[in-house]
């Protein structure tokens, strides 16, 4: 018997990967797509990848088990019935957002939860005239969310506790890892923290210090290796005798003359970012895009492999 | 028969993991340490991060191999009489690095190269008076390098090219990751990186938008588990279907907006610091430090283990 009937609106590369994540906790998951075409693409979508997981075993049930628990439903109001929870993905556009809230809205029920996986938008900024507001929220995943666990939980000034709480035990059930952000913020937490590290590369690159190849692997063979088993506070925490306080009292003040010391440049320069494109489509050209995507994604998978096999 | 002879000066941990390094590159490695203990030290804790390496099937050749290249010399000019290479570890301090770059410059070979491990000086700050200055450089590694790949190549202005060149063709040789940084500047590249996303990571943290372990959760769980596969550069290039300028023209303005509206509270700040420490301490009392910097050097090998199976 499956869990919870759970509804998945806008069925692009977000959703269809919500989808996966959803079935295969278990629950009941029905697609709906403005473009059927797009909905009975997402099943093949899932099925291909749900495919590749098995190859790894990583899944702990046949592929068309959790493909049963999928289904394409012609109508918003069809899919959004009895779900005690909706996650929406259309596209990223506040006008567009604000109208699929609106529909969700006025066909939920009243104790049913739809989180947004938007990642530029706060959610106050579509759904303050909601009869439900309370029960919207952001629920931002990396994508896609089945090769990359983190989720990013942001609720609304209006969003209730206890609807913050349910989205996370569903998350953490579903084998994702939530990390609530208390409140609305640009960007909320990895944008923010990505947009750090690659305005300083940017900077680094523009003002000649590095090429753009010996920034990259300064991450893929450095920083990059740690961080993908402790985060930067625990692994400055664990490169000091004393912790994070020593740590801190050694090296705040590098840190202090580095952030004083920024290269005189901007970060995102157009100038810059063409010449970064060249190198890049020197490195992969445009039609080479695709294959190496999928590279990355079978280290991603590699990834959740190796993180599996050590449980 | 050996590729080459090299000189480690200062054999802590950095020093340590360097002779492996090398040693296992098939050079004859020579230690020197001012405290002979401390060198003995590290042939036996190079014997246990080899064996170590072996369970794993990281080397080539038997781990006794590699230790009967590895010599403890009695004194500095013992270890650098006809070394090509000397990697410096001394401790990180201004003046110790001064006299020990003075005292190796006095008996090198004219045609050496002396790499110094700092993080935190610029070679230009200790070798500026040296009869063979353009033959110095640092060459930072992460701790330990043995087990994160990637050195940062960093020369005066008064050193040679030719010595760059060559270092970074021992660095790769070694199985290491060598990159340039073209002229000097403060924190050089990583920490660079790193502190950019540090100094943002406590402000969130100060300005209470998430807990730690969640800010930790988002790079572990979410944005260092593709930088471990590829940099920043090529993860917003694979991004988009028209690569990096496609990117940069959408997601630019939303990175200009985060860096505008960063929270207004100072990094590193003294109480969140103290704030965090209790935190790090609940999680991980100081007693089980090392055990957890063990369980992180075993994940680091797991990666090199499955980077070694893929290749």
């Amino acid at each position: 018997m499956p869990r919870e009937q759970i509804a998945i609106v806008g069925t692009g590369l977000v959703g269809a990967s919500w989808a996966l994540v959803l079935a295969r906790a278990n629950h009941a998951v029905r697609l709906y797509d403005l473009s059927p075409d797009i909905a009975e693409r997402a099943l093949i979508d899932c099925r291909h990848d749900l495919e590749r997981m098995a190859d790894r075993q990583l899944l702990d049930e046949p592929v068309d088990e959790i493909l049963a628990r999928m289904t394409v439903t012609p109508s918003l109001e069809a899919a959004v019935d009895g779900a005690c929870y909706v996650q929406e993905s259309v596209r990223e556009d506040l006008v567009i957002k604000t109208e699929i809230s609106r529909r969700i809205d006025a066909c939920m029920a009243s104790d049913a939860i739809v989180g947004s996986s938007t990642s530029g938008f706060p959610s106050s900024k579509f759904t303050s005239e909601l009869a439900h507001r309370s029960r919207f929220l952001v629920v931002h995943p990396v994508n896609p969310p089945h090769l990359v666990p983190v989720v990013e939980i942001v609720p609304a000034p209006w969003t209730d506790s206890h609807v913050v709480e349910s989205v996370k035990e569903l998350m953490y059930a579903a084998g994702q890892q939530p990390v609530l952000i208390t409140r609305e913020i640009d960007g909320f937490i990895l944008n923010r923290l990505q947009g750090a590290l690659l305005d300083e590369a940017w900077r680094l690159y523009t003002a000649g210090y590095a090429s753009l190849s010996d920034i990259d692997a300064t991450v893929s063979h450095g920083l990059g290796r740690r961080w993908c088993f402790v985060g930067p506070f625990e692994t400055i925490d664990l490169n000091s005798v004393d912790g994070i306080s020593g740590y801190a009292h050694h090296l705040a003040p590098m840190y202090e003359r580095i952030a004083n010391s920024r290269p005189d440049v901007e970060p995102w320069a157009k100038d810059a970012v063409f010449r970064a494109d060249s190198e890049r489509r020197s490195a992969l050209p445009l039609e080479d895009m695709r294959q190496r995507q999928k590279w990355r994604d079978e280290k991603l998978l590699d990834f959740l492999q190796l993180i599996r096999s050590n449980q």
